[in-house]
């Protein structure tokens, strides 16, 4: 087990290593780390060679200049630089923040960016001002349409904050497949078959083999097939991608760089890097923020206290990571040892103590 | 068959002699037959009896006064004084347009309304301003989230309406269940099963039987069991009641007002009527609409050519609905013979023509 506190500062330093000016590192570290806090550990310090290996090709910029391009008093595209997504999505959050506070809502549309992390942090960034939040991205080409065999769309996360008054705040982070990749990684390290509806082979057949996704397969969009509504999880994978990329100039699609460096950018590119999208509501821009947050705890209390399948209860999202997260940070974060493993040579190389 | 002209006379000369005002019951009949025009026959003329008995239980407003009842530049919330969702809908949309005109984007929750035929129409009022589209609106409760055996949400529908340049409109219109309750209508109507995923009984288990709704059992989220991710449809459909009602300060969750007048009102409401949501996104708000547009012709192409399962190919959203418009624009539109006969009666009951 690890501290949340040892972990950050580890990664901290290596993003400074990078090249990262201090703040920045700072930043990025905190949001990576917030996935190992909530309890998603395939966003998380796991990832963190991951992004090294994507500086050294090349593909991160640790200095960006994070600007924006265009905008109007409640919009704006904002080009990452080729940054790390993890300082380069909370800057363009802030600007959905800031431009909400005076017109009652900002929305930022994000190219040249990189792997964000998990998309509930930066939703969340707007609980704190009485905001709702939103946050989604695009990522690499995992995902085929209804009836496709070819991987057109990423798990395309999209994360919904909204406070509320005693009641903790409601947070949504999903992504717009059956599982996400994180889920199915651990199936493929474990040997263990995959429920139905999850993947489809090359065939477009589904199957309960992780490890078909190596072999031409593909993730499977929510809903799974045509009889369970895949068509709709389908149409939300690709009003994340056309939101965060198409909107702003990114790449789109089967476009979209991959995360890991050693597979290819792909030929003709359509844009620049990958695509965020960002949303902020001012709650008092719709009625008194108290008043709103009165009803949230009604609503939340409500829904957690309906009748429940025996020996479940109804749950409100965001409850889960919440919970995780306060563990997490007395009890510390538990690294897989191939994680560990892996960390621990990226220290060496960097002359970092893990 | 009968021409969509005529169903649309028909339906206005009904919102007349409800006491609609002329142009009111102009667009209320344009938006209620754009249902059965575009292949949605659940959401069309079928309900035109069901909106006339509301308005018998003095649950509609014909001459409601749609006001704006709070705003900023970028935002506003439209209290529909009990109008037909049918009217005051469009209203709501057409106000974040003019919004978006004004500061780049608009977003409008509403109060006070009722069930406004289907999400698309409203959407698609952006395309010819070169915008983006949103509608949603929350329903009487039909569905239970995840591992719940009470009924707490609507099938709340979310559109997305997105302009291309010589490609046809991206148009997302999709329930947040793994069905849609007209899909369970016509399977109730025929008398065959449901897949599973689409319904529990009121245990709590997943049931073939469409007739299990009516005893207690509900719709299930998008995904239709945890493995499948219906605590992703449930953070969807919730998503779009906070939107719809909490925003607003219309009726949510369990509170929401039945569409069917023989079912009493829930007791003790938390606020007025249903409610919906609406935003509007000027294209060149984020980039030049044109550069958008040629984009999404190259999005659009590139993913209807994907590679596709033998006898099937990949569509677009909005295809589907498209195709049937044009379809019945010349052909028709076909009755199913006990809506016929319940129009007829309507029709009798107030002296017009079918």
């Amino acid at each position: 087990m690890y501290s949340y506190a040892k972990l950050k500062d580890f990664t901290e330093k290596i993003f400074i290593k990078m090249g990262c000016p201090l703040e920045e590192a700072k930043k990025g570290a905190e949001v990576l780390l917030s996935a190992d806090l909530r309890g998603v550990d395939s966003h998380g310090v796991a990832r963190l060679s991951g992004y090294v290996r994507l500086w050294e090709a090349k593909r991160i910029n640790a200095t960006p200049k994070v600007r924006i391009v265009h905008e109007t008093p409640s919009t704006a595209v904002v080009d990452g630089d080729s940054g790390l997504g993890l300082v380069v999505a909370p800057k363009a959050m802030q600007i959905a923040i800031d431009k909400a506070k005076n017109v009652g809502t900002g929305w930022v549309s994000v190219k040249g960016s990189n792997h964000y992390g998990i998309a509930g942090y930066h939703a969340m960034m707007a609980l704190e001002h009485d905001m709702i939040g939103i946050s989604m991205t695009n990522a690499s080409p995992l995902v085929a349409p209804t009836f496709s065999l070819d991987r057109m769309l990423g798990t395309n996360p999209i994360a919904v904050a909204i406070p509320a008054d005693k009641q903790p705040a409601f947070v949504a982070d999903f992504a717009t497949t059956t599982a996400a990749n994180g889920k199915l990684e651990i199936l493929q390290r474990k040997g263990t078959d995959a429920p139905m509806g999850w993947i489809q082979d090359k065939n477009g057949n589904q199957t309960p083999n992780p490890h078909e996704l190596k072999q031409g397969g593909a993730l499977l969009p929510l809903g799974g097939d045509r009889d369970h509504g895949s068509h709709k999880g389908y149409c939300l994978g690709s009003i994340v991608d056309i939101f965060s990329a198409v909107l702003s100039g990114a790449n789109y699609g089967p476009w979209v760089p991959p995360f890991v460096s050693f597979l290819p950018m792909p030929a003709n590119p359509v844009g620049e890097g990958i695509g965020h999208f960002f949303g902020a509501m001012r709650i008092d821009a719709f009625r008194p923020a108290d008043e709103f947050k009165t009803h949230m705890d009604n609503w939340i209390s409500t829904f957690r206290n309906a009748n429940a399948i025996v020996g479940e209860k109804v749950q409100i999202p965001g409850d889960y990571e919440r919970n995780e997260s306060e563990k997490r940070k007395t009890e510390g974060i538990y690294l897989l040892p191939p994680v560990e493993k892996d960390l621990k040579e990226l220290g060496d190389r960097f002359g970092i103590v893990l």
